[in-house]
């Protein structure tokens, strides 16, 4: 039995984290693997519920009250979608994992950015992805994109060009801390060649036959 | 300016909770206080939200996921509702705080019951009761007390009696931890007589002028 692979998808909104999973799952799939495509959060009902709570809720939501409902999110999706297919051997492809919890809300938030990320490994009984992919685009670029896209801010995605900037930090922090699991990846070259870039980081770990 | 009192009610559905928080809160406005009535789950709208999901979800929530989901209803309840009324010197009286859930989540699920407690402290600030008044009825009296009532078994009360029987354990168990904090008293007693036993112990601390 193949034995699963779990790829996680990380970077800003507009880094183009949902084309390169489509990219991705193409080729994996044409490499033979069964490819679950999941998010968080959101990733189950119930996830969907909760996201709804964050981001529709009529009170505003305290940062502790907020991290923990990510968490709760995160322990359902862990619990009922990823392991699950991880032990069937499929691979699985995630939009946001605990990097996000932590870049946003530890560092981009008023939170300790290690009591997120514990709360995050309790939450995920300590399920780490074997490859971490982060979409690293500067906050400007990151913003000219979603203008062009015409894309409407949600409450996070208001969030000032500082809290944009302070996120991309955390989230280089990180990569600097576990440059094993992370792939760091310029996200303003053109898709095709960050794909090729991926595509070799699997290969070199054995994933796949071509690159 | 008053000092803020910080008291909470536990103890299984049926014990009494509601009749003795009616009856101290009667009590400590004649001794002129201000008192905030509250619980948790879901004393604030965000909390109503949060137990919807965890009541009436269309799937089966993981124990950690049900723990997280509360953890976030005390952040915020505490944030929003519970520490501004002790900054202003009120008596908040509350239905179910951290000792429920660790009764309810560590002991009678599967979770541990220390990192639940340390969930709930992350999330409260660590902020503990000043006075927790335990409502102890064995499980027979508890349920018979509901089947009286002809009320409505939701998910978690619809659990076993052999699960009654380990929260009501678990929570004898904490009031021996804590025993300062702690008034634990017989909840088939009347209810008058249960009330001035409660009268005592605050007037013993300084609470009223009379009990």
């Amino acid at each position: 039995m193949t034995q699963g692979l779990f790829i996680t998808l990380e970077g800003g909104d507009g880094s183009g984290k949902t084309t390169q999973a489509a990219l991705l799952q193409e080729w994996l799939e044409s490499e033979g693997r069964t490819v679950v495509r999941t998010r968080e959060p959101g990733g189950t009902p119930f996830g969907v519920e909760v996201r709804e709570i964050v981001l529709h809720s009529r009170e505003h939501i305290t940062p502790r009250a907020e991290a923990l409902l990510y968490a709760a999110d995160r322990a359902h999706h862990v619990a009922t979608v990823v392991r699950p297919a991880l032990e069937r051997g499929e691979v699985v492809l995630q939009d946001r994992y605990l990097d996000s919890s932590v870049a946003y809300q530890g560092a981009g938030r008023v939170l300790d950015a290690a009591e997120v990320r514990d709360l995050s490994l309790w939450a995920a009984e300590g399920l780490l992805p074997d490859l971490t992919i982060l979409l690293d685009l500067d906050e400007d670029a990151a913003r000219r994109r979603l203008d062009a896209a015409n894309k409407r801010f949600d409450r996070l995605e208001a969030e000032k060009a500082e809290f944009h900037r302070r996120v991309r930090e955390a989230y280089l922090g990180l990569a600097e801390a576990e440059a094993d699991r992370f792939l760091v990846v310029d996200a303003s070259l053109p898709p095709e060649e960050i794909a090729k870039v991926i595509r070799e980081r699997l290969a070199a770990a054995g994933v796949g036959r071509t690159a």
